[in-house]
Parts: structure tokens; C-alpha cells; sequence
């Protein structure tokens, strides 16, 4: 058997599953103080006679496996849990192994295994929403290295009619300062749901997120790009993202996907609801 | 015994080396057109006994070993070259399989195996001269997908006292169309090595190359940084680069090298010169 945490935000989506990454049981905790929260994961967790804990968490998190905090939560705008050492109090509590990644790192994971991108062999998970977040799968591997990517907040350039500051309380008009829901809500003064009819809304914001797409390719030539989060659900977003994209590496990759013909293939909205996360958390302990 | 090829702009370096990565002989031919120079690859490796043979090649050329033109060279600036099927002549004429990779993902390669990076498990190797392009190595493979990357052409937000419009044909003003070689000698009047004591053009040119460096932080997140090519030749450019990639990140990222205190040791240059592309691409079919 086998434990599998979702720690997000909001919730916690605890699960058991089997070595075919099979969910056999799952409850859903609200995120509270730590001191609140913990405990009920080792309550949930303590019986069940697990071999191993997967866990993707709401960021920034150390995830690199030689580091002496690994598992510690870094400076989350969540207060309560800035420097919690979520990993090792889990792995000493429950006496188990835990492997610890990102939340959109095993969205990525979860989108190549049972998702919008098994036949490739990599791929990108961004999320739009409150934030901006992306994670990549790469060979049977998530990305990571001196720490997790944090792509939200890459610079990017700003539309020429856009005259809004920026949210990031970090770098004012990175990307995610510029695009995420907040941003989206302080600029048009409406949240994103209530400006679905004004044209101008959704070009700036494919114009932003096409840009971040464009520089995501350079870098890191991924053969999927999935989009979701709360801001995707505007669905009108996808066909001016592609459009853009390919307006802006003007052919420069050459690639059938990134064309007009076969784009739609290329950037695509997740394939996974409700269980990738956990899914995926599940998938970081299998093999 | 096994063959290795290192094909720039300028020469090709053709060697065969031994299973233990050591180059045994080694020659030097120009880069013409390829009636004239392939008939000497093959002279040269025909006799040699090869049982594979590994090659890092100048780009854009098709690295994805499932496409039917693997190993063609795209749509490069060396007209005389564009479309022509290296990888698939060599094969069939020395009949022995070919391992192609660019020469920038060989280079962070051997930067890896036998230069500044044997320490980590990822680093991202870039050069900025003629053009600016970067490798990626992480945990024992090079980076690529639907193509391989081409982070020179990023997009970045211009310096507020630039009026240069940028040399690249493609995008005009992305990252190599405001920093790569020509737009210094364009924009100044002058090549970079005759404009060492003006401090605005490295000032600039830090800018630049510093805002790639922090989108490749947030993006890859890489364990270190190798910075080559003929541009980096100026030293003065490494403290104004490491300076700006602090103040861009804003200690939004949470690592002791992302500190003035350790900066010096995650971006750094190469820890090889002459062997590392010939070295790297025998290491392609090492195991």
C-alpha cells in the first residue's frame, strides 16, 4: 500500500493506493494552521500500513533530495506554514519514506502518465489562476534542479496599451504580476468571469501567456503544452494564445505543431480533473 | 573504437577516441560546402573501424532520433547547408549508427562530465558570440523535445536607453538580436574587443544577458551556469551579469548561490576550451 498527499492552498486530498496507482481510498482535509492540519494527515495515514508517501505540495518547497531541508516549505505567502518542515515531520511521524515534489511538477507528471500527454515523451503543466505555476516532465523525469522552477515569474514584455503596475509583490510586472487572476481583477476592476464579453481583456492576456509560451518553447522545446487553472476556463483564451504563439516565433522552430494546422494539438487544456494531483502524487512513490 | 565529430560554422573536428571518453587522433577541416567537406569525413573515418560515431553539430538540425529526417540540417544561416542530411550520409556511407545532438547541448555535456559542472547533476551551458545559444544537461541526458531549445531568441524587455532595433532576421529584437556579437559591433560602431573601456556598452550588455540568465533560473532552474563564447571574453561583463541577476531575482528564489556570497560559483566560465565539443561528442556513443 501506498500513501498519497495533494497539499494545497486550500485543501488536502489524502489517498491510499496500489503499485498500479490505483486510488483505493481518499478523504479531503481543509489547509489550516499546521498544528491543525498535520495532525489529521498522521491520523488518516497511521493504520493504513503504508510502504512509501508521495506528496505534491503548494510551493515554494525544497525539493531537492540531498538537502538538509528538504520538504520544508519556503516563504509561502501561506504564513502559517513559511519554513514548516512538512517532509521530515511526516517522514518522523509516520516512520515512512516520503518523495516530496511540486504541485505542477506532478500535474506535468500525471498529464504524461494518464492524461493529454501519454504519447509524448515530455511536457508542460502551466496553471493560471491566482498565481502562475508550471511544471515539466521530461523523459520520465520531473524538471528540477538548483531548486523547483518558478516560471510565473519570468520577465516578460509589456503590452503597449497596458498601463496597469503589475500584482508581484516580488517584481511588480513579471508575468504572473501582469496575468494571474489578481492582476486580471485589479486592472478591469471585475474578476475574470465577469469580463468574459470585452475583447480587449482576452488579447492582453493572450498576448502575456503567449509570450511566456513563446519563451517556454526556446527554452525548453516541450512536445505538449497543457493550460489550465481558473483562468483557462475562459475557453476563448486558447484560440488567441496559438495565434499568438505562432505570430511570435515567426517559423523560427520548425515543427508541424507549431503551425496553424496542428497548433491545436500542440497547446492543449489538461486532460485530468479532479484526480491528477493526487494521481500524480501517488505516481512519485510507484516505481 | 568510436568516432566523434564536432561540426561548427567555421571547421569541423572530426577524432576517434576510446570507450573510456580519450580522444586517440584528431584533425581540423574547414567548413565548406558540404560536396567538400563530408567525402574528407568519410575518408577520414572509413578505415578507422568505428562502431559508432557521435556528432555535435551547429544548428538548427533535427535531433529528435524518431523523425525521419534526424540529422538534417534545417534552416540554417550556412545556405550551402540547409535541408542537407548529415546524419543520414554518414550513416550510410560509414554504415555505423549516428548519435547527433547541437553542439551547445554537447558542450553542457562536457562541462558535466569533465569540466566546471562535475559537482551537480544539471547545468545549462550558453554562448554569446556570433549567436547566443545554450545547451541544457539534466541527470545524465541533454535537454530537447519537439525540437531542440533555441534560447537565444528569447524575448526581453528592452534597455530603457537602447535605440538599437536589433539584428536578428527573424525576431529583430530578441535576446541575440540586442547581445549576440553583430548587435554590439552594429549598435556601437565597433567589435566588443575594441569597446572594452566604455562601461554603458557592458552595462547593457549585462542587462541583457542577465534577464536571460534569470528567465533560464525560473524557468530550469539549473544547478550552474556556464557562460562561453567570444563575447564573454570580457571579463568585466561576469561581476555586472552576477550583480543583476541578484537584483533581478529579488530573492524570490531561495538559494545560498543566488547570494552575493556564492554567486561567483554558479556563474562561471568554462572549465574547458578546446576539447570540450570534440569530447562531449564522443561521449554521445560512450554508453
Amino acid at each position: 500500500m501506498l500513501g498519497a498527499i495533494e497539499a494545497g492552498g486550500t485543501k488536502f486530498v489524502l489517498a491510499v493506493g496500489n503499485h498500479s496507482g490505483e486510488i483505493l481510498d481518499k478523504i479531503v482535509i481543509p489547509t489550516e494552521h499546521p498544528d491543525k492540519t498535520v495532525p489529521k494527515v498522521i491520523d488518516y495515514f497511521k493504520d493504513k500500513k503504508i510502504e512509501r508517501l508521495g506528496l505534491g505540495g503548494f510551493g515554494p518547497i525544497d525539493i531537492n533530495q540531498d538537502s538538509p531541508t528538504y520538504g520544508q516549505l519556503q516563504k509561502t505567502p501561506k504564513s502559517d506554514w513559511v519554513d514548516y518542515p512538512l517532509g521530515a515531520i511526516l517522514q518522523e511521524k509516520l516512520a515512512v519514506s516520503v518523495v516530496i515534489d511540486t504541485d505542477v511538477n506532478v500535474a506535468a507528471m500525471s498529464e504524461a502518465k494518464f492524461g493529454n500527454a501519454t504519447d509524448v515523451n515530455s511536457c508542460l503543466y502551466i496553471t493560471v489562476g491566482t498565481g502562475i505555476g508550471a511544471g515539466a516532465y521530461y523523459h520520465g523525469q520531473t524538471l528540477k534542479g538548483l531548486s523547483h522552477p518558478e516560471m510565473g515569474h519570468i520577465k516578460v514584455r509589456r503590452h503597449p496599451e497596458d498601463t496597469y503596475k503589475g500584482a508581484c509583490p516580488y517584481h511588480d510586472d513579471c508575468l504572473e504580476g501582469l496575468a494571474a487572476g489578481p492582476a486580471l481583477e485589479k486592472r478591469w476592476g471585475k474578476k475574470g468571469d465577469q469580463l468574459a464579453d470585452l475583447s480587449q481583456v482576452w488579447e492582453m492576456e493572450a498576448y502575456y501567456l503567449a509570450q511566456a509560451l513563446t519563451n517556454y518553447i526556446y527554452i525548453l522545446s516541450p512536445e505538449r503544452i497543457i493550460l489550465g487553472g481558473g483562468v483557462m476556463k475562459q475557453k476563448q483564451l486558447f484560440p488567441l494564445i496559438r495565434q499568438n504563439v505562432i505570430e511570435m516565433l515567426n517559423g523560427y522552430v520548425s515543427s508541424p505543431y507549431l503551425t496553424k494546422d496542428k497548433i491545436d494539438e500542440y497547446i492543449v487544456p489538461p486532460g485530468l480533473t479532479d484526480e491528477a494531483g493526487i494521481k500524480g502524487a501517488l505516481h512519485l512513490v510507484m516505481e
